[in-house]
């Protein structure tokens, strides 16, 4: 027997026993389902679980072949991802019990590498601003973040051990911090969007949240058939770009202090260091990501605002207001100075392999009514690059805290590798 | 009373006429409404006619205050785009009477802008290449051309004065240029694609027909709120490079003629002419435009693919086969092989303020099982520019001819603007 529940199994390991037929698919999504009953009522991570047909997909996968490299493996869908059979609602009363006819593609891909679709998870407001039921299993009256609330909170409370979520302004890093979980944001357009609620074309970005790299690793090797993602172990002597960015008088105490910390523990594992500042265009970027979301977001959600606008939240609405305000020239504009920064940053990565950088301001907040400040990640959403939150540390109130590490546009393998690598320097370098 | 039958005015004429009330917006309507009763059986352009709703809330509009730019014009809506009140087929019998919850942005946006919805017309299978079953107005024998189908042959036969397409590979310019009606493509990004159906992310445009420059221009100025789009006169001298690009033997001996009269008139008009020679990384971009086009819709459609493959057609089985054996890496090589022609083509236009190119291999051909060559768009299309089809001649079998204008990433005005002066030169020059 496995010293631990399977429910903890990170979903590398648990893939392992799944293909050598060790455990059974069945034993673990019952394991998973059992998790959320006793916890569930808490933490309200889920829109909608699928217990009944999970087991029966699971069954199914237990008599069969070896399906792909997911094999039995449940996830958890964030709640904006399109299911054919399951309730649909992306966080909106206006979607209350709505049925689409079809799975996001992003689904699809899942259940044909072999994964059981455990349920949805909670999200905020078409993943904007108006936080969802979901709490902080690490501390019920603090936030998990957001917008991939549900999610975050189900995998870093062993409900699931893999689930998806969306990235537009922080809605991976940000949640993935709160709840001490690994959040994986792969660079701007590799993860299909198509059946996913759109928010802004120019932002919206597929990631993965797990409680290792080797998980959302393997998550999205499935979703891409990108097989070196497979592939991350025997990285070393990184050269890591410290890198505060112009937001970091916004860091509070813990972080400022993490990231001296992480500094120690990197170099102590045989990183190279340095101090990366950024060009003086960047710091226009976090209020150039705002707008271009805004923008997009009053044309995406045209409908909703048009036909449904009693139903919007006062968040929303006040959002998708500003959006409308903001013309289509400045837009046109606005994009021109993301192209820009887009290759600004890119000369960063000459000098080092990736970016070490905050992830949030620091501790989940206490407080439902609101997910946090995506201050910390805007930036990297606007410029398409490749982050992945690493969780190493607590703060003052005993909260996860971590890091994110930033890589080149594309260079998603490299940045596995090095966060692979990374992430046991913080876990076990000295503690300071 | 009007000269010309209300189903035949151009979209501005009767627009200008609706914001006078001199005509009612049910009048336009019961015209376009006749006229599809005439017709329909023959061209077979709609797969869903909303003639009660359509009267309906043209009497409403009639009754209240003007409602914005496209007040009582009625629109024609590939089927393609979602609509909450009538059925969304998406050209496939896996969405038979398939029935969205909400409005396509780009629908409610019109809707806002006071368009009366006249119904859904015809696409190709999600939009590529197995053919609906709409034939051209011009000769029933002849593809109207495709993915937009119906709606370049509903604007062409009079049923109604602009329609939605969208284009990913040439599914724009080559049925306008079928059909013989203004088609537009603007440059990629600029018109909300939430709610349509997802081909290819990198390509998916939505576009617009009508029957004149000013149409087109007057429907996606109410699309985006783009006010200058309203002011596309006075334009003259502009210099216009011929492009015959490296697929030109493709061209027959139609399109080569046209391109000589094109020349000729719009030197008459005052155009300064060059020739412009592409540069040879060019040459390959069809290729790649054809390999990120499967290699995403095969993501895209990955739910239809793995849920619904017997549904299919032998040709979207065997487009989406394609794609899948694409890697993940060839696909990276591929978008950046894309980018570096971005980069490329935009010298092109520091000599020229728009390119003179062949919107198809020729005339409409024979049969409706396949909708037509899209070889001369596809460079255009993965290049993300502006194009915009102008009819103005007829070939060797009696039907419409006419060329393509292209223009840099974001001047949509100003090709706009040198469109409405090259058409005008175009249909009134001397005859060669």
């Amino acid at each position: 027997m496995n010293p631990i529940p399977l429910n903890e199994l990170d979903a590398s390991a648990a893939a392992r026993l799944l293909q050598r037929r060790e455990i059974s698919a069945e034993q673990l999504v019952r394991a998973c389902l059992d998790r959320i009953d006793a916890r569930e009522a808490a933490v309200l991570a889920w829109t909608f679980v699928a217990a009944d047909s999970a087991l029966a997909h699971a069954r199914e996968l237990d008599r069969g072949p070896i399906r792909g490299l997911l094999h039995g493996l449940p996830i958890g869908v964030k709640d904006l991802f399109d299911s054919a059979d399951m309730p649909t609602e992306y966080g909106s009363p206006i979607y209350a019990q709505h049925q689409p006819a079809t799975d996001a593609a992003a689904v699809a891909l899942c259940r044909e590498a072999g994964a059981v679709i455990l349920g949805k998870t909670v999200t905020t407001e078409f993943a904007t601003f108006h936080a969802g039921k979901t709490h902080n299993p690490h501390r019920l009256d603090c936030t998990p973040g957001g917008s991939s609330s549900g999610s975050a909170a189900a995998v870093a409370d062993y409900m699931v051990p893999l689930a998806f979520g969306t990235q537009t302004a922080a809605s991976v890093i940000r949640p993935a911090a709160f709840c001490g979980v690994v959040g994986y944001k792969p660079s701007y357009g590799w993860i299909v969007r198509a059946g996913i609620k759109s928010l802004s074309k120019s932002l919206d970005t597929v990631g993965a949240f797990g409680r290792s790299v080797a998980d959302v690793a393997l998550f999205v090797a499935a979703l891409t058939g990108d097989k070196r993602l497979l592939d991350i172990e025997g990285a070393s002597g990184a050269r890591i770009g410290i890198c505060r960015t112009h937001e970091w008088p916004r860091a509070d105490a813990d972080t400022q202090a993490i990231m001296l910390q992480a500094r120690d523990k990197l170099a102590h594992a045989g990183a190279l260091l340095t101090d990366v500042t950024l060009p003086d265009l960047m710091a226009s970027m976090v209020q150039v990501q705002t707008d271009i979301m805004a923008y997009e977001a009053a044309r995406s959600l045209a409908a909703e605002r048009i036909s449904h606008s009693k139903a919007l939240s006062r968040e929303l609405s006040t959002l998708l207001a500003a959006g409308m305000a903001i013309s289509c020239q400045r837009h046109q504009e606005n994009l021109a100075a993301a192209m820009r920064g887009r290759q600004l940053i890119d000369a960063c990565f000459d000098a080092c392999d990736v970016l070490l950088a905050p992830s949030a301001i620091g501790e989940a907040p206490t407080g439902l009514n609101a997910t946090g400040d995506p201050v910390f990640s805007r930036m990297w959403t606007l410029l398409g690059l490749p982050c992945i939150h690493l969780p190493f540390a607590s703060g003052q109130q005993g909260l996860p805290l971590g890091l994110q590490l930033i890589g080149r546009f594309g260079s998603d393998h490299k940045v596995l590798q090095l966060a692979n690598w990374a992430h046991k320097a913080l876990l076990t370098g000295p503690s300071v």
